[in-house]
């Protein structure tokens, strides 16, 4: 007897079950205007032709986590990388790689997320596909979305127009999704009351939108600030230092870094923006974010200095200093 | 000691390896103007404001079989679907779910095969996302694909526009895809010369806009031209009555099916058309398909009636007929 209760090979043949699959989880969370999942492909009506695309996957593990889970982290990971490009997110693509065994009730719950976040954003899912693949693969889930968005702005961003002199912000405390997910796989025996900062950072890159200094914005995921960091001193050809000090990082973030040698740097955030503003305008544009709930805790955290080569340097509280290095092995895989 | 011939899951974590990795094998042989591996998100120039999108997820195990692999899938499956849809692809999204351990020169292989189907089809990938899963998830390799394309027409194909009196056609043999993969898997101790049929039907559909009559397309992939024929009459609300003789099955597939009590027409195609078109402009609907190079064996295979209620209809050989259910198991899984 079939289980009706958790996915089977069957839901991803094509014929009834992966039918009312998509018509009960999919469709019925998901639903809006320009959804139609018996077209092959969708017609969009773009109000510009200033158009963004983008794309993201997810293999997150474990699929819930506190303040979150996949399918949040699916609509807002992709709808961010629109808004840090300067862009307005307005459609999503979702692709989802099921497991043989998921229970459905599951399923449902992770999409059920992604329509929410996908409600508060203002942005529609209107293309999808399934699929099934054997028990022992796919660890649950994986999803993958892609976006479009418009710019309704003539603001160039470029990695490269970064420059000495420029000033490095952070929206907030960094590090909160990776330790949230990490503690919520409980194998290293710690709990705690930390959520992931998973979200949408389209208020905080629609206000330095309108900062005239702003060069570049970035979202610190995977490798955090210092990955960031380094892709801009490589691109850029630049130096970037950092102040310790002043890199806002919660208390729990810190101690679980502690007791585990982790780098709070190079821990994923989810809801946060790294941007390089001129010198000039840097002030305005802490002052545009901490006027937003999600700006409270920015801060300036360093700035662009001339190389000798490329690289990121911190200094330390005591008045040292050391190099962030490229990250080289992985310090919590699946974290996104 | 690191192993640089296969996948690590210190490649998937947005440090160095990472980055080495999106440079040597996906930006080097998927390079174009809009391709920028260090953008969040990518700006389009498109031609024409009716854009369409869609997306697709690709499984196939194997992930190489006669005739193609999963690289050239994953271009031409999602692409098909912009087609069938009236659409000219221009633009795709990749995301890869790589495997732990996936030796690298076959990663770079399936990478090179979708550069040389995007290529052939004028289609450009324009950004992308990697992650890595750990040994024993990801079965090598998944990959999903969304794409954009254009109209240039002002046809409105729609599935709900089929009515009694309509023709049923395909565009060829059916079933190749399914098959080729069965055999490619070797799990049966069979072995044959067949090829999937793996390929743009850009050519196939861009004839078919011109023909008055069209009112609909699609590419019997998952669950193949029986699955086609039941979304018809379950949304159209129409039987669909097709002929077995006049469906064209090559040998080796029909072969393959009796000794394994398969159904052709429930295998995947993934380089065909089932077509839906006006009573008065089949045959010119047949000579236009006939003219192609992949269209040579195209046929009418049956045609629309009122319903008693929606249902498929196979008419035999010897003058009877049996119903072709809607699929409840997997013939086939992991086909595509």
């Amino acid at each position: 007897m079939r289980d009706d209760t958790h996915i089977s090979l069957a839901h991803g043949n094509g014929g009834r079950l992966m039918r009312e699959l998509i018509a009960e989880v999919f469709a019925r969370h998901l639903a809006n205007p320009d959804l139609d999942v018996t077209a092959d492909a969708v017609p969009l009506e773009m109000d510009s032709r200033r158009l963004m695309f983008t794309t993201d996957g997810f293999t997150v593990k474990p699929l819930e986590f506190p303040g979150g889970d996949i399918g949040a982290l699916a609509v807002h990971g992709t709808c961010n990388d629109l808004a840090v490009a300067g862009a307005t997110p307005r459609f999503l693509s979702l692709n989802a790689f099921i497991e043989e065994g998921l229970e459905i009730r599951r399923l449902d719950r992770f999409i059920a997320s992604m329509a929410e976040a996908a409600r508060e954003l203002g942005v529609r899912i209107v293309t999808g596909d399934t699929k099934v693949v054997p028990r022992g693969e796919g660890s649950g889930l994986y999803l993958a979305t892609s976006g479009l968005g418009v710019c309704t702005h003539e603001r160039t961003l470029s990695i490269g127009s970064v420059k000495a002199g420029d000033a490095v912000l952070v929206s907030g405390p960094v590090g909160d999704h990776g330790t949230a997910v990490l503690l919520a796989r409980e194998q290293f025996g710690l709990t705690g009351t930390l959520k992931s900062d998973v979200a949408s950072v389209l208020p905080l890159t629609q206000a330095l939108l309108r900062v005239k200094g702003l060069k570049f914005m970035r979202d610190p995921t995977r490798g955090g600030l210092a990955s960031v960091a380094h892709e801009v001193a490589r691109v850029a050809r630049v130096t970037v230092r950092l102040r310790a000090e002043a890199v806002p990082v919660r208390n729990e973030v810190r101690s679980v870094c502690e007791m585990l040698g982790y780098d709070p740097y190079y821990l994923a955030c989810e809801g946060r923006v790294v941007a390089f503003v001129t010198r000039e305008d840097a002030a305005e544009a802490l002052a545009s974010w901490r006027r937003l709930a999600d700006g409270r805790e920015a801060a300036i955290v360093g700035h662009v200095e001339s190389p000798g080569e490329p690289r990121v340097i911190l200094e330390t509280p005591l008045g040292g200093e050391r190099f962030l290095e490229e990250l080289e092995d992985d310090p919590l895989p699946r974290i996104c």
